[in-house]
């Protein structure tokens, strides 16, 4: 992890009733020689909600998860080392043969498994090695493992640290406990495909407000983080809920539902800011605090047009306060209607610009010294309307461009 | 120029009969020791069209040639320097003040004055050095300059070299001149906003079929070319006819009409690919030709959104024939429904992706030494329409990062 974090990471990981986990190498590459296969068995009352890329070249995993989330869910199969993306219809028929042998081996249905994968794109799925360590792997009685920071580490590809978070909390006067993990660099991984997270936890909740529930957690977690404004062909997010929790089902958008929402957003945004922190190269931690938009979607695309912006990364990684870059990188948004004259930024607590122009107590000097620490903040502030919230990005370095253009080296 | 080119950059600029000009040192960065500004002076029966920065911090001088551009313009006023954008009112107010003043100097009307400026953002403009070069400089009889590369070398920034090009061709058997230069090291300087372009030509043609000439012309030129993806502040495009030569003027679409578009398209496609070349940093020239999209924007939309993937940039640094990143980023494409298992890709001659998969005769070795080169093509067939065009672009390399962080030092 390049730039460490005062979160919950890796820390305290606890166990969510309804759940069990199994990993195991299943050689996805062939010379691997660490977990690279992990399946979460849901009980039978869980619930299951999970949104997906919508990059077009979405992989054969995606495509299926997609067409099984309809079922009940009883397994989540996640492989790293092979994304099985651009693979055309092969890559379709390998996931069912994985999702069939699966089925008998754990007496459910084939769309009954969601199927979850990351890695290099392009090439086939090893599935002849795949079922030979089912073969070894998964005989009876199943060796579960109770450790998710184990899960998190089956998923990684090329992070540098595994990414799990947990955190219990009271709905109702009933405690719930949920665990989340997750792993990406980003999408700035040579040939990965790239963001997977998966988000259990125990509260009773209608399928309804589940699916309400992620539409929410997503907006305001995973798709508020950009590395480098690629999104990878495999990035799915799913939330499970096991419904074991004592608290009296959540079935409409009641207090409940809120409370609950605010929790399962705070989890999300720390495994996502844990996957910018770890983003390859990356030397800064900035957050781009988007002020009094209309909407989250304003926040989003006002918010990434600065941080997808190379002329504004590579400025953050030289601690410069370019504050021209970051203006004209605002005027390039085309879709939004707003007055470039009235937006004030802010550097942490300082006003930098005022009004569209330099604020007359503005210091290069202060500013510069500002943003030479690892972690610094930028507010624009809109004043459009009452939605606040913040876009974590990271910068463009020298080793960006080593770990982009150099791997094969 | 990083990348050198086989066009006539540079190599027998052309006086055009109509179009005279004078430039010198206005000082507009204190030190500066060359001429960094440009008046075109223009003949009476002269028509201009011009094209603007969809930026909406967009510069003074933007707002105010805008404006003034519904009038007969006599001069187009450039100065390098200071670009006179996120500047407010006040910056529009000097834009008026010098306005005034050249409207004495050269017997006019200040709104027959089309103001330009490039260089540094946030910065007021330095009126009252300017104004004291004005007596210096533009005292009766004007001293007329009439080499075209002393105009080109004005308007410079950062470019490490001017930009002039000249061609001459037939319409209805009278010959017609044509002179363009611009400015541009592809909006990658440190601070500056950049793109400025002027073509001159003597063809006689109507306001009405210029205005729609240079849509078409800016369409298929400049707005193919992408360095980073930013568009600065100040970006302006214009077309000025002399209605000098001797054909009889263009009023309709006629097929004169489409010679001359064929033409101006082919020297503004020059400049343009002039400053893609020169882009600092740049070690590839890479043109990624969009095949059988259904309109121009498809081709802009498809073809941008590979040239400025930082994933895709750093591998064509690395000459990595890196396919799966080429394809995610096409698949992130949101705005078009196209169907991403039928896109072929080809390497220079050699298809590389059939169907959206690698194709059967794809060799990493031959693609790796393909991209090896300074100069590659990519082809991407849509198989959705008719139109085929080139996107042009760079890499992203150790330079490109140097150069934007570290101009400080």
């Amino acid at each position: 992890m390049n730039i460490s974090s005062k979160s919950n990471l890796n820390k305290n990981i606890k166990h969510i009733e309804g759940f069990k986990f199994i990993t195991f190498n299943a050689k996805v590459k062939e010379k691997s020689v660490r977990d690279d296969f992990l399946i979460i068995i849901m009980d039978d009352r869980s619930k299951v909600s999970a949104v997906f890329t919508k990059n077009k070249y979405c992989a054969a995993p995606v495509l299926i998860a997609k067409k099984n989330l309809k079922n009940s869910t009883k397994l989540l199969v996640i492989n790293s080392g092979n994304a099985n993306a651009g693979t055309g219809k092969k890559g379709e028929q390998d996931v069912e043969k994985i999702n069939h042998k699966l089925a008998t081996l754990f007496s459910i249905k084939p769309s009954q498994v969601l199927p979850f994968s990351t890695g290099v794109i392009l090439q086939p799925m090893p599935v002849a090695r795949i079922m030979k360590s089912f073969e070894k792997y998964l005989t009876k009685p199943f060796l579960f493992k109770s450790d998710w920071l184990d899960a998190a580490k089956a998923i990684m590809t090329t992070d540098t640290i595994p990414k799990a978070i947990s955190k219990t909390f009271n709905i109702d006067g009933h405690k719930i406990s949920c665990t989340g993990i997750a792993k990406g660099s980003g999408m700035i991984n040579p040939n990965m495909a790239t963001m997977l997270a998966f988000i259990m936890l125990d509260v009773s909740i209608s399928q309804k407000m589940l699916n309400e529930l992620i539409k929410q957690v997503v907006a305001k977690s995973f798709n508020l983080i950009t590395v480098d404004g690629d999104t990878s062909t495999n990035d799915s997010l799913v939330i499970a809920s096991s419904n074991k929790a004592a608290n009296e089902v959540i079935k409409t958008k009641n207090k409940y539902y809120f409370e609950l929402e605010k929790h399962l957003i705070a989890i999300a945004k720390n495994l996502a800011q844990a996957i910018v922190r770890d983003g390859e190269g990356a030397t800064k931690f900035v957050e781009i605090e988007i002020k009094n938009a209309k909407n989250i979607s304003e926040v989003s695309t006002v918010g990434k047009v600065i941080a997808n912006s190379p002329l504004v990364k590579t400025a953050f990684f030289a601690s410069d306060p370019n504050l021209g870059r970051i203006l004209a990188a605002i005027g390039n948004v085309g879709s939004i209607n707003f007055d470039p004259g009235k937006i004030d930024i802010k550097l942490n607590n300082s006003i930098v610009i005022r009004n569209g122009q330099l604020a007359k107590s503005y210091s290069e000097e202060k500013a510069f010294l500002a943003m030479k620490k690892k972690e610094f903040k930028l507010s624009i502030n809109l004043k459009r309307g009452s939605v606040t919230e913040s876009v974590f990005t990271t910068d463009f370095s020298y080793d960006y461009v080593k770990i982009n253009a150099e791997y094969r080296s």
